[in-house]
């Protein structure tokens, strides 16, 4: 994929397991050489970097593939290394497998190849295994990604959905809503007095620094799909806890607030890539809210609620007004093709 | 997904992380229930294994869905355990990510379920992660799968496309050719006099046997895309040496040839997902041959030829009549969607 290639497209011979397939793989390979994804075998083999390993997987189908603020390939490092980074893993290696639509421009791949390249350097982590497939004309939308993530978790670190203890304080990263409402923006050509960017961003530093402050960090997660009303209904669940947070300390920013207004839409539902929400025991709230807003990540970091042992699996919002109401796993459809 | 929901459909609200996207996954945990990925946390977390681990990844995009002999589901499982397998691991942990086409019925993804179920028992692995993604009415076709999986390489074993010598012999493990014929022949509606049923397996058992047989065995690769035409010139590029192979010795089953002929297919481009080709020292030849005639998946394995220091980089047939003429990488679309 060089210069001259700009005008070309993706074509089913470039998955077909044929000397096409094998040019394209060579042009990824510029782009993320190492050598273990350079051995070019069925399997990456390393030495295991440790004694507890976590492993998770996602898809990206978000729509579009080009966003205010990142494109699909950022997202699907990230959305995976912070998956990594919510279970208390240091992220070390990703696997990389792309659905490609027959007539996909390869000028858009390269873009994609660049943005994955970046959020990998950033990260920190290393793509060692990948795969191609090329799908028909009409059978996909562009581009689809999987990529699936190997981390080590440190010694004595023990981070889960289910460990949320009344008393607890509940932290999230920063602003919220930023990357539901860019894509929403994007995808329906609205246009807002300010823009809004995504957050997509990995935050496996803004974890460590974390861990480092404290090594009661109870639960951790990101709130991608269904936002931080999702992700709170999920511990209150897993953890047979209540959850009251308060409207009034729930950092949003003013543009993601007027258009979810003008929308219709509540930025507690609304999804982020850049931020998480973490369950920490009282004693420690405080050194671990510094260490966030240290952080690039963390700068607004704020606590928004605690856990309580009543109204057990719920999670209540108190709002602006002083009047209170249950905060529901979302049902219904809300955004679609969001990551 | 119980009988009362046969006729129901996947919605774009499956995807969205509320409530209809947690009743699929617990039905989904109904189905491959295990200590792992019942913790439902971000990442799998589990012990590592051994020293030296082994990663790879594969999306899933054969069309149709259910073919004779398999389907998306089985294939999914065997393909990414073969890739473990060819590297010498031995499979343990799986990932597993749907992308959804909106409408798709629900029955038709509990087949495919069960079918996972059923490959993972046979082949011993966990699947331990998981995604869903649901993408609207025309944009995707039916379902995609993506399995991850992870591995523990033996101490010893060294197993790499680059380690084939001058002098070592060529072994394919049973007939070739079955499951691109098998799938073509039902995405087009032949009908054969004698039906080709596809060879999906798990050959992780067979290369145990092997691998307990012999420490000589030096290249290891399941023949799926480009058959066993591309993955001849695979080891022959990445070793750096020639392979000459004998036409009469491959094993093609009759039905496959016959297919062929009327198609004007070559059985040695054409897609296997239960067959591997191994390139072995030759004092150990003949026992690995031995090792592999015991095991079910590899009692039509034969010796179809040998690495020579001659022509690097090329493979070169011996026909029935004497005559010789080089195997080259395909180059163009052969059958699209096959895996």
């Amino acid at each position: 994929m060089n210069a001259e290639s700009d005008n070309e497209k993706v074509l089913l011979a470039h998955g077909s397991g044929g000397r096409l397939m094998h040019e394209l793989i060579e042009s990824f390979l510029g782009e993320l050489r190492n050598p273990l994804l350079e051995r070019m075998d069925d399997s990456a083999v390393f030495d295991s970097p440790g004694h507890r390993l976590a492993f998770t997987t996602d898809s990206y189908t978000v729509s579009p593939l080009f966003f205010p603020g990142g494109d699909i390939g950022r997202l699907a490092v990230c959305g995976t290394v912070n998956d990594l980074a919510m279970s208390g893993a240091r992220p070390l290696y990703l696997s990389l497998a792309f659905i490609i639509e027959e007539g996909f421009a390869l000028a858009d791949l390269k873009k994609v190849l660049r943005s994955i390249k970046e959020a990998a350097e950033e990260a920190g982590v290393k793509v060692i295994t990948g795969d191609t497939k090329v799908v028909n004309r009409g059978k996909a939308d562009g581009l689809f990604i999987n990529t699936s993530g190997i981390g080590i978790v440190p010694e004595g670190v023990e981070v889960s959905a289910s460990r949320a203890a009344p008393g607890d304080m509940v932290i999230v990263s920063g602003n919220l809503g930023e990357h539901g409402i860019a894509v929403l923006s994007q995808r329906e050509g609205l246009r807002f007095e300010i823009p809004v960017a995504s957050d997509t961003a990995p935050l496996n530093g803004l974890v460590g620094e974390m861990l480092g402050a404290s090594p009661n960090i109870h639960c951790l997660r990101d709130p991608t799909r269904g936002g931080l009303a999702a992700t709170l209904n999920e511990f209150a669940r897993s953890s047979r806890v209540g959850i009251r947070i308060e409207e009034e300390k729930i950092p949003v920013d003013g543009a993601v607030l007027a258009a979810c207004e003008m929308l219709g839409l509540d930025p507690l539902y609304i999804a982020n890539e850049g931020k998480l929400v973490a369950i920490v025991a009282p004693q420690d709230a405080a050194i671990v809210l510094a260490a966030m807003k240290r952080h690039r990540y963390g700068r607004n970091a704020a606590i928004i609620g605690e856990v309580v042992a009543a109204r057990s699996g719920e999670v209540m919002l108190k709002t602006r007004f002083g009047s209170s109401r249950i905060i529901d796993m979302p049902a219904g459809e809300l955004l679609p093709r969001i990551c």
